[in-house]
């Protein structure tokens, strides 16, 4: 097998005769390096992929080099380009992968108060960045070399799931109009800026502190809009009839 | 005069002979370009910026090109490269120039209510983003082609100028604990979302009743942490202490 660069994006050249084994390009290699075996090649790009998200994930992508992901996968270099054209293409892989499973993390809990089941998703969130805490900080805080206009539509793609989410979650079965999108999308962003802030000054605050503050900042925040906004209104009187904790919470302020 | 492309960062080498006032590689661009005409070379370097900034405020950045700033501001391409090493050097000076300007209106004025003062700086604010729009929107949604570690490193500067300015604007005279930094930053990156948010939904919103919406919010995300922080319970105090308009909207929310 010759490293083949893939011109366009994932999927790799078919294996050539086996069609689900890989053939190195060395055969001596199998038995120089102890992890190396045979993948198939689904699974191999899985590996692959779930490899080089693990070090970007404790790493600025800078720092990490595709002999690395070779090396922690127990493969060759040439297998790693067979798959990927190159670090950037690698590197888009394991974003699209670790957002897709971050997105997967919005499904919200059958059970439990509208707050309750909000709190229950950001656990997941904020488990997500203690798992991806480098990753994360340098993807969100911009400037990385890594980053183009398609790891930044990934990005968007993300917030605008959570957008969707969150407006379902809270009942919204027609368009959004501008404050109420203002309201979910500030929030969110809120979220993004507190796991930012948590990382910078070293996770002082404990995770389920900050979740507790965020469903508060939440309840706050949709109060204030609803002053100024019929569609958040009603947001909000579904949600105070279902929860007495953000009843309290409210009484609490005006005291 | 030759291009001469400078390898280190902003300082234009020195005008050989006159030291103040340039000399164009060739007479007759004077007389061919109508708007051609001898500067200082500060003055000189300040107007390309100026015309830099212009193009990038309204245009993304990769449609920018130096030919297009070259003939903006009535100079020679030659010129250009002798003042800025290429465009990414020309965007992260026209970057800088925008920063401190942005910077320089955070000042708060003199008179008013707290909230009074903080919705001043906020029309400032949105004057520079309506006047910036495209480069705003490009800068921070991310993924553009512009965007480097120092570029992050000017919008993160300005951040940290804001933090700065917003918690001595709160008479905050101590080091700020983890939740009154999670508070203030937490609210700037509510200010650069609805900002986002606002240009994105083609400014449906007046920018008068965005900047009363995040007074409002900064109140309520304010009163929802001094719950849990006396730091910012102390902060809190004190606002409401000078700020009638606060107390009534948090008894508005508590009914």
């Amino acid at each position: 097998m010759t490293a083949t660069i893939p011109t366009t994006d994932p999927a790799p050249a078919p294996a050539p005769a086996t069609a689900t084994a890989e053939v190195p390009a060395d055969p001596a290699t199998a038995t120089r390096r102890p992890g190396y075996r045979r993948l198939p090649v689904q699974q191999r790009r899985e590996q692959l992929i779930a490899v080089a998200l693990e070090l970007f994930a404790s790493r600025p992508p800078e720092e990490v080099s595709l002999d690395d992901v070779a090396e922690a996968a127990g493969a060759s270099r040439p297998l790693v380009y067979r798959y990927f054209a190159g670090k950037q293409q690698l590197y888009e892989a394991a974003l699209r992968s670790a957002a897709e499973e971050l997105s997967g993390r919005f499904t919200v809990p059958p059970d439990g108060t509208p707050t309750e089941q909000l709190a229950a998703v950001l656990d997941r969130y904020f488990e997500f960045v203690a798992e991806h805490h480098t990753g994360y900080g340098a993807l969100l805080r911009g400037g990385s070399v890594v980053e183009t206009a398609r790891t930044g539509a990934i990005v968007d793609e993300v917030r605008r799931v959570a957008l969707r989410r969150t407006l379902r979650h809270l009942g919204v079965r027609e368009a959004a109009g501008p404050r109420l999108t203002l309201l979910v999308r500030s929030w969110i962003s809120v979220v993004e800026a507190s796991a930012l802030t948590w990382l910078d000054e070293g996770r002082q605050i404990e995770p389920e502190s900050l979740r507790d503050w965020l469903i508060d900042q939440f309840v706050v925040m949709t109060a204030a809009t609803a002053a100024h906004d019929p569609q958040t209104a009603g947001v909000l009187t579904a949600l105070l009839d279902r929860d007495p904790q953000a009843v309290a919470l409210l009484h609490r302020l005006g005291r």
